[in-house]
């Protein structure tokens, strides 16, 4: 095992009901005056963000609010964020949505305490030290961005998708309530599922040896996905299915059990590229690229693979041909993510096959990088060329 | 799942040779005086507690030093150290040892900072509101310590073995080096085994429907420990193996597998009995009185056990007869246990059959109890009477 630091903060308050007592919390953690920080509309329409706000104002705090955040989050919102907390002297960021408002609330905060541009962060100029303190209230099972130190925005010019981490974007206190996750339409959380488990993919694959604890948390993890997902796609407002969905999700990506062994994130790596380019829910592109870069690399290590397809696909071993099992364990995953209702190809995110140059040049060569990714194998072009490729069948 | 609250802002700093940065952490997390605290002769002789010193005196920080924290933490030392940091002026406690040594160090902790007397915790007449910041250097797997809010005392007058529990508790920063536990006795190294999976089951136990996420987390951990276990008891030096266990430990009791459900806590229960009168190792303890209490218990919820048994121990589902199954994995728990090295049987703790009405009668009576103890399900005079006849065999 590779030596770590871990750190996760985060107090959270799981439960039905809980988003009643978001003032409460606001005061626990400082706060004195807030940035509402939200999305579309479902927020307001479900009464959400009313009862938020009752909830400040009982506990005599002021806010602003700041809504209208798109999935794939934008730079352009995060400038007007940070313009508003500087002008009114916000002190605390309140996130209410999912992943994507949650990224962009992390941006506002950090760059509200910075004088240059906030995109320096996230373009690797310069690292976060500070950020005003952030609440959330999730509404969304996905990203895991309520008990992480990362947050991923787009730049308009260009479609830039870029990521930027710090324990100072990590957030004081998170609320999770499953409740809140079932008026969900099933696409939006069968995508939430697909990331959960990309996140679970990105930490198995890993070059570090002898790493058992994590790997049965990261099963189990698996397993859970695996019983929970159809669920709660049948019956949307299963509320115990939503809510070991939700608490896996978290534990999916504050890193727990990512812990003292090299990830992967290729499969990452190479989705943004989509849905910075055709705006795909990144669910869904993950959906279509995990299974192409995991057909592409499992012969870098057979084993692995056949370990993830035996326990957590239950595939019986095939000890004279690993192999078969490594690639029926790839099988399984893509049918899984197809019954949830998961896109399998290129044509069904909007992609085109004419486009794989330009992709394979951003994803190589942008954000600093020499010509290729590196993870639980290097892909270069070529590479890249090939599982973009492979997705379009 | 019920609603819940998770905490757990621990900062762990895991691998090798991380203890030659003790000063680094006791300065970030602003201690300036400290006393560092410790048990017997393992910490000086290793060269531990020399090396801790050097790395405080680098970073310009003053200490006191207390020695002598025995197995089932005294009182008497917690009076000790308290004085010794009213008098001093400490601002934080270092803990170098494994369980005993971090709840003694949490007990001096919220003593120093409290006029009445510390014991007022732990008897449960007054709540843990503060306390003094502490960090930890592990030296054994076991107890979880390290990462939770808890802690347990034995009052020598009575030798009444009791705990408490607060936020305040939890270490600042706790360093896990899984080097430093390569020199422990098998024995020593097999009581922390028993103690971590007895963590495991005491959560497994529960009577909360539908948490596949937990159930799936507390099995992954106790599938890593049935790996690890009889490696590192065959080879005491297996770095990977004393490092899977470690980070299990830690896992296996600051509560991210336990939220959301009833735990159950009776083998614990009546396990400190045994080793406040008797002062065998809790770990020795727990080994016999598992299997005992499981057997009595296990028809309150039969397809509980029989899931443990078929993914816990890889015992194939008997369809036509699951309690078969459910007694077939406590059977397996308890030659997985014999097989590392601990005792199955009441003799074998230096326990007297004789004693039982008396150990029944605190355990039932003591405390505040009114004559039963409640935990996956209530456990009445008799029954725990019948308990103990069953470790004696």
């Amino acid at each position: 095992m590779d030596n770590f630091t871990f750190y996760s903060p985060t107090y959270f308050a799981f439960g039905k009901d809980n988003e009643n007592e978001a003032g409460k919390y606001v005061k626990r953690f400082g706060g004195t005056k807030v940035l509402i920080h939200y999305g579309g509309g479902s927020a307001v329409k479900s009464g959400l963000l009313d009862r938020v706000k009752k909830s400040l104002e009982n506990e005599g705090i002021s806010f602003e609010e700041l809504g209208g955040v798109k999935p794939n989050p934008r730079s352009g919102l995060v400038y007007k964020g940070i313009e508003l907390c500087k002008k009114e002297g916000i002190d605390f960021v309140l996130a209410i949505g999912g992943g994507s408002v949650i990224d962009s609330s992390k941006a506002i905060a950090a760059g509200s305490l910075y004088d240059g541009d906030f995109w320096d962060f996230y373009s690797g100029k310069r690292r976060i030290e500070k950020a005003l303190p952030i609440g959330t209230i999730l509404t969304i099972a996905a990203a895991g961005s309520e008990g992480s130190p990362d947050s991923v925005i787009t730049k308009e010019e260009g479609m830039l998708k870029r990521g930027s981490s710090s324990d100072a974007l990590r957030p004081k206190f998170s609320i999770l309530n499953p409740a809140l996750t079932c008026t969900l339409p099933p696409y939006q959380t069968a995508a939430g599922i697909t990331d959960i488990m990309a996140h679970l993919h990105e930490r198995y694959l890993t070059n570090t040896k002898d790493v058992e604890v994590t790997d049965r948390l990261i099963e189990g993890l698996l397993l859970t996905m695996i019983h929970e997902g159809p669920r709660v796609i049948e019956d949307p407002n299963n509320y115990d299915a939503r809510a070991n969905i939700m608490w896996a999700g978290m534990l999916a990506h504050n890193n727990a059990v990512g812990v003292g062994r090299s990830q992967d994130w290729n499969s990452h790596n190479i989705e943004h590229e989509l849905s910075a380019l055709y705006d795909c829910a990144h669910g869904a592109g993950l959906a279509v690229t995990m299974p192409a870069v995991f057909r592409y690399v499992y012969k870098h290590d057979v084993t692995r693979f056949a370990k993830l397809a035996t326990r957590v696909w239950g595939i019986q071993m095939d000890f004279e041909n690993p192999e078969r099992t490594a690639l029926e364990g790839i099988d399984a995953l893509e049918n899984f993510l197809k019954r949830i209702g998961m896109p399998t190809s290129f044509a069904e995110l909007g992609a085109k096959e004419e486009d794989i140059p330009k992709l394979v040049d951003v994803l190589c060569y942008g954000n600093g990088r020499g010509g290729s990714i590196r993870g639980f194998v290097e892909l270069g072009v070529e590479d890249c060329k090939k599982i973009y490729k492979m997705m379009v069948k």
